[in-house]
């Protein structure tokens, strides 16, 4: 209860500073339109939620996690915006809205998604934190987001349809593809509250690591467990050895029990803040018992 | 001559910089790949040569010059890519190449592009400058980059394919389009040589506003006298209003009489530099002069 509380009021919070900050004039209105459309699609805001709740595990000023909480948010959409073109994944439905291209067009859809990506980087430059942590949170979230996270993950995914992955190679594309930007949301928590503790850091990165790993786990098998309802299959019997995921390579019993390992390495990373930790420890609970 | 020497020497001084700043290992290579096919195509490296130009004026430490230009470049070279993608202006052939989605594919071109935009603000934050420098950098990149720069001029092209444009209007596309980066070049110039004199600042921005115009009207004139050398056609016969050019507004005696006087507002930039300022002076003249 507590936990969705401040899902509700960061996610309010970080709606709200991407408006304000969206909304001088453009040569070009359209393109505003779609990048108001790319970032308020209905997207759960998981990313500018652990930056806002990591600040204040920290006990940071919340208003310097205002800008990172968006400019990560500016980086996920544009990337969903890009991921939906028909060259990538084709996909004309998200959250049940037609995706930016559909709404708009291609080209439109293409700008949108590269002004995004530089909109958090300015973004970034005038939070009212030191100059210093706010290049810290530029470099976190450039390296995030590149050609050594994000992009690589995606580019490593698009490589590998139809090939089978080792789970190695399975869990190193998800700590790209994912797992980098969930990190950096972490870390943009982390410097925003102006903490400069290395033990804290690493035990954030280690929950940071497990959680986002648990999320993608429980999102395969959420993907078979939904077929046996809905199509009445035996559970895991369409396991496509060709398909990357964690039921397939581990099968539905080493899935669940990777799922759990993962939960439980993110809870014992909160360790070191006791009580503290209450609300992202919630959220690695939630991560693994979510049904949809 | 002397700029002709100017040129080379910093064509390999970036060239040198980007393949270094490019040489880690990313876990899709064809990713990289193709970021280093966008990037070492041909390119004349104007941007570039403009950060080196004004950081020598200045009595800069050139090496504080290197991520500046290199970064301007990542940001011109993803511009590019994403141009030519089918739903852009679908171009097969750049510089006489195959452009980035046709040697690769559309899903890579758009993923090398998305790579080399962040990889432009992670060079960013690890030049030799003071943090505030740094962060100054950043954000004139960011701004001349985005929604209010490039890609709104490329939004507004876009949307006005086809619809006549007022000579204001023909004017605000290319100054976000092309003249954007061209005076963040020259203001990222100014800050590597740490240069705090807003005077000459403005004199700079003077400059690069009328060079960066010039090229474009100088680029529509060619259009036009190289059809008549190639077809034949009487000068200008082949003017069309709804073609934003500005031989198509102003006529080409206009255009020529523009770019004459936006020649000499750029010359007149330079004025407080004297000798000092004569690499730039004679870009000036190269590009009102130039033959192809």
């Amino acid at each position: 209860m507590a936990l969705q509380i401040a899902i509700n009021t960061y996610h309010t919070r970080v709606d709200e500073h991407l408006r304000r900050s969206l909304s001088h004039n453009s040569i070009e209105p359209q393109l505003q339109n779609a990048m108001r459309y790319a970032l308020f699609n209905g997207g759960k805001r998981v990313r500018p939620l652990l930056v806002y709740l990591v600040n204040q595990l920290l006990n940071g000023e919340i208003d310097k996690a205002d800008a990172p909480a968006s400019a990560i948010e500016c980086i996920h959409s544009y990337s969903l915006v890009h991921d939906d073109l028909p060259a990538m994944d084709d996909d004309e439905l998200r959250r049940g809205q037609p995706t930016c291209h559909i709404a708009f067009d291609e080209a439109t859809a293409i700008l949108a998604g590269d002004a995004l990506q530089c909109f958090a980087f300015e973004l970034l430059t005038e939070t009212p934190s030191s100059a210093e942590i706010r290049l810290q949170m530029i470099s976190v979230l450039a390296k995030a987001s590149g050609n050594r996270g994000m992009v690589a993950g995606q580019a490593f995914d698009l490589c590998h349809v139809d090939k089978p992955l080792t789970l190695i190679q399975l869990e190193q594309m998800h700590r790209h593809k994912t797992g980098a930007l969930i990190n950096a949301a972490i870390e943009l928590g982390y410097h925003s509250a102006e903490c400069q503790d290395v033990a804290i850091k690493t035990a954030l990165i280690a929950y940071g690591d497990a959680i986002g790993l648990a999320f993608q786990v429980k999102d395969d098998i959420l993907d078979i467990e939904s077929d046996t309802q809905t199509l009445g299959k035996p559970q895991g019997s369409d396991l496509d050895q060709n398909k990357p995921t964690y039921p397939a390579l581990l099968g539905m019993d080493g899935a669940k029990s990777k799922l759990e390992q993962l939960h439980q390495a993110a809870l014992d990373a909160l360790l070191p803040f006791s009580t503290q930790g209450k609300l992202l420890r919630e959220l690695a609970d939630y991560i693994v018992t979510r049904s949809y």
